[in-house]
């Protein structure tokens, strides 16, 4: 019933969040390499946050498309969720202005696993609606990428005081494995197991 | 008819608001914790108001869901509505960067005030498309809450000159109110009289 | 066919038109009426800007929905008129800024007028995929709202440099005749030369 | 089947994209002529990437109108242009701030370039779900406009550090080209070719 509604909301917080971090590039005083060259760590910040934001709003797009209705329990886990990706613009422009110090790449880890738990509430909240066999369940499975990427935030969070490189490694691994076209992993593991 | 477009013109307006808010989140120099203590307020701020906006959106929601037409009065006071949610990320920056001053949680119970009686003419004009037995008219019944919040906020705005914190406890009182899952109240009291 | 698309793109641009504006709303340091007395005049010009966009999306709307089609011509049409209205915030936050001075006020008057022309370019570009007798035609009649502004705005122009008082009347009483209902009038109109 | 929610994200992105622009012209102290005119060249920018966006959301418009399905490379190839659109601002701003400087047309013509190869690569991955003889392989045709322009950036990038103002011009006439209403030239060719 209100499932386009809370999908147009939705898509245009997230657009605003994708495209507000772009505001944290300040223009460089001067027109040369020499003043654009400091901005370089809030580019990479900027394109690593551009991925996860498209990363969840692409998972959001299939998960709602799996939702039969929308109730005030759904609705509020939304805004949970929206709440959460609306601090990755601020926590990006930290880390990217602060060159990865440690304090910074720790937050962003925060945030994205924090993005991470509620997206799980959220996900909760739409199968109670459904039946256990529901195409959601059954879609989500057993959820490895969604259990392997807080874990990868914990530890990228407690590896920021280590080496905020390595943190960064943890991020950009999570990003990856969520990239990855799932289908043709299950696909590849469904045609190991059938032999 | 013009329902579609008034939605998304709303929701559209909404999703802006939520999320400019967070650029009065100004990303500190130094990647230190002592630099990010500072803007613990603005943070606790952002959060109240992130709620208002999602319940005004939630509620806004359901209302015009309830509408059979748009007129040219609903229209305005539509604009009228998302003018005084418009000055919500200001009031809120101002009370979070001067740390809860007692005229800046005033100003913040007057945008709530402003806003709250701006959403009562809004239902009026669409209830006054309709008949007094219509479904919006039933859903709100008596509207307690929408009775409630407005005094709320005017002991708040009060109650600001004599400690700010009182104010802030009579807004996140009545975020709370509107929280808690209508039904159930009103299941209860259901229930109460039905015995 | 793709007039939904228009539709929903210009409620996005007109969206953020109209929630940048309150971003000039810049919040003052110091949480006193003292720091917040400088930022009347950008709340007046905030006021009015935010009236006249709410006017142009109002009769965006209503004119769209009498569209029957979306030509290359129409597309290129609305982005001009979109173009002069992403302008209004600029000269709303320079004249609120300078407090009325006579070059921000004219400036305020070339923005309205540019964004008035578009809106008859648009218009027209409309009613040349309908016939002389469409129902768009019909409904704007002589259009003399549509004529009176432009007047009113290069008035506006002009005594700016007399006195910006006589500028600013000029542009609220431009906003009032949109305002006022159009149908009372025509009727009244009707029945007195029905009489 | 999730393409409007694909076009109402591009949309909002888009929208905001072209709306933040406006937030490079910074509104100057002073409330003179003399304290605008610095911002000519910032503001001729803003026309041209305006334009540039423009042409980016109405081409966009109907390629998408003509794809059947959204797989996952679609929407990743999406965001990959919503990506390089969204530095656009940046590069706007940068440009024009610093009056056309060699270092900054280049990078506008960089932005331009990365636009174009990540549109021509939606492009593909859109064909590459239909056959060889679908509508929208048939509309594309043999695409010199998306052959010819990103020849155009290619000169802009190298002329930029021979005199800016040919660099300008390559990108003026590259947006000319896609001004220019498609089929007159396409019916005028063919006119010439049925002689």
């Amino acid at each position: 019933m209100g499932k386009t509604r809370l999908e147009a909301f939705s898509d245009g917080v997230i657009a605003i969040i994708i495209t507000i971090m772009v505001l944290e590039l300040k223009t460089p005083h001067g027109g040369t390499w020499d003043a654009l060259a400091p901005l370089w760590p809030v580019f990479l910040s900027y394109v690593l946050s551009f991925v996860y934001v498209g990363i969840y709003w692409n998972n959001h797009h299939h998960m709602l498309h799996a939702a039969h209705q929308v109730t005030g329990s759904i609705l509020w886990a939304n805004l949970h969720l929206l709440f959460w990706l609306s601090l990755v613009p601020f926590a990006t422009g930290w880390m990217g202005e602060n060159h990865f110090e440690p304090h910074t790449t720790a937050l962003y880890g925060v945030v994205l696993l924090m993005s991470a738990i509620a997206y799980w509430v959220l996900q909760q909240r739409i199968m109670a609606t459904q039946g256990p066999d529901s195409a959601l369940a059954k879609a989500i499975g057993r959820d490895w990428k969604g259990k392997l990427s807080p874990l990868l935030y914990l530890s990228g969070i407690g590896l920021s005081f280590l080496h905020p490189g390595l943190a960064m490694a943890m991020y950009v691994g999570a990003a990856l494995i969520w990239l990855v076209p799932d289908r043709r992993i299950e696909r590849s593991l469904a045609s190991h197991h059938g032999t």
